[in-house]
């Protein structure tokens, strides 16, 4: 299927247009004419080749929310038509301890990341949602529930499940006693998703110029973390903390707000981190953690909560041709919202 | 009560004989005279100021094992001539949630030191066990059963809880896959316990020099840290890890011999901590926590369990007035022994 795309060709990170085939529809595959595509940090440190180097021409995007257009004939779960999503992983080898218990993104033998990996079957470099059509096998296609906006859906299957799945697994709910360091496209799902699981959310940031759109999504209120007295008044004060923030920090200042056995989940720094200290560990068997996405299953949980507590993270709608610009805003730092490229401007014949 | 111990009067750290007064019995306090007072790395770093400001003369030691020489007339479960025990807490509010369910080390106003600080009641100084004899209130007195050897039983009440903490607390038993970072006091203890349980228990170290000693106390063997390839090799393949190392160091080589879901507990280090990598942590959901010793309950469990399958810390008998020898040796670094004064050298006349 010949489509369309803006791909990077190089480490410059600039984006143009780029002409590519999908491949033809395997037993199981479904074809998705995509609708919308959600513009992650994580697409610009790899197309930048942060993250190590990369095959370009390389299409970015896992965020993609489509209708499908065909399917192979042992699809059972879909129908042209359906409004669909795909996210972070296209393949898993489906075989191990982890994919049988629905963690794919912990597949022993590694998940097929949506781009930039050789597909599992015939080799080929996965291309993403930066595009005009995409094909995934059936077991990781998402259902879009109907009661969610199409235009604002796409950034649940990164930001949301990146945030929803370490609150699943830490047991949150009425009364838990969340803090989310930052509120930038991470943040803002992890306090919209807190607070609607019952938690009282309080926003960790270094002033407090935000509370006011922390408090319209629900958070109880901004602790401003260069503000020592009240830093100390919190001590012992929440169960989890969700670390959002995308550079190297020490995780010291914030390791002390956690209760007793309290946990801080780092999800949005994946490279180096400050030295710490131990004692506030130690002295309340606190713990530091990582976590990755979420599984097939859990994703699709993520997505039909937002339906259920009509929850969306707050997108901008651009063209795909100003992706370039979108990427510049972003370079500059925290932005309160994601980026959806409309991809109804793009076209295979243009 | 008239007694005599070891004290440090500057932070010079040299020990020197010190006649002081217990106090009077309370209702509920159990007078001890010490038979054997273990020697814990902690006691060096509190007497040299290391962990800040100490008020001298002070006598340390939080492993103490004696016999009770007299009871307050509301105590219930001590009588004189029985063999008990005293770890690192003499004291805690009793009342808080953490103490509440047997977790007074996190007590929420503080657990009251062995040795160094305020008595809840009339704020004299604790002063610990380096000396001959002690007065504790009932509550923070253990039994020590009598398939315990009394002359190496004393780290069970430091070294040993400490260890043992964690892997109950990370449901440690058979099959589980442990390792242990560090074949010292705590070392020792944590492969001796997690072995009892029925784990497979892998040492980490430098280098294998240690691998005899590791394997006569029970551990599968030695991985060396400085092996590259070998630590490929076992990735994603512990469950816990106790790191006992006592120094500033970096946790990312060993993050990565987890498995999903894995944590690395930090037991030997209660100051700064170097950078890490987030990358490990965040591809396998792991964790890293700290631990602090255990309550008073889990204290005599380990003491139970030590009798029930034989388990002694390997110990150097001493006397007392050895004290400023052992801590010269200590300083040079970690030793696959603890040292315990037999304090029946100790005279209250001399």
């Amino acid at each position: 299927m010949k489509t369309v795309g803006y791909a990077a060709y190089s480490s410059d990170a600039v984006m143009a247009p780029y002409h590519f085939e999908r491949r033809a529809l395997r037993a199981n595959d479904v074809a998705i004419e995509i609708l919308y595509s959600g513009v992650c940090h994580s697409d610009l440190h790899t197309v930048n080749g942060d993250w190590g180097p990369q095959p370009y021409p390389l299409v970015p995007g896992h965020e993609i929310i489509g209708r499908v257009l065909e399917v192979g004939p042992d699809v059972t779960h879909y129908k042209v038509g359906d409004n669909v999503g795909v996210g972070c992983m296209v393949d898993s080898c489906q075989e191990c301890d982890q994919c049988h218990h629905h963690e794919e993104q912990y597949c022993r033998h590694g998940m097929t990341p949506t781009y930039g990996a050789p597909d599992r079957i015939d080799g080929q470099i996965t291309q993403g949602g930066y595009s005009k059509h995409i094909v995934v096998r059936e077991e990781f296609v998402l259902r879009i529930p109907d009661a969610l906006d199409l235009s604002r859906a796409a950034p649940i299957l990164c930001a949301g499940i990146t945030t929803f799945s370490p609150l699943r697994t830490w047991n949150i709910g009425k009364g838990s006693r969340v803090g989310v360091i930052g509120l930038g496209g991470l943040g803002h799902m992890a306090v919209k998703l807190a607070v609607a699981m019952g938690a009282e959310v309080t926003v960790l940031s270094r002033s407090k110029k935000k509370e006011e759109e922390a408090k319209s999504i629900g958070a109880h209120g901004i602790l401003a973390s260069t503000d020592e007295e009240a830093m100390a008044a919190a001590a012992a004060s929440m169960d989890l903390i969700i670390d959002t923030v995308p550079v190297e920090h020490d995780v010291s200042p914030y390791t002390s707000l956690l209760d007793i056995d309290g946990t801080l989940v780092i999800v949005g720094q994946v490279g180096p981190m400050e030295g710490f200290m131990a004692a506030p560990m130690i002295m309340g068997r606190r713990r530091v953690a990582g976590s990755l996405i979420g599984g097939i299953k859990e994703t699709q949980e993520v997505l039909d909560f937002c339906a259920e507590h009509n929850i969306h993270p707050i997108c901008e709608i651009i063209r795909p041709d100003q992706i370039n610009d979108a990427f510049a805003v972003m370079n500059k730092g925290d932005i309160a919202h994601r980026y959806v490229m409309d991809m109804s401007a793009l076209s295979v014949d243009s």
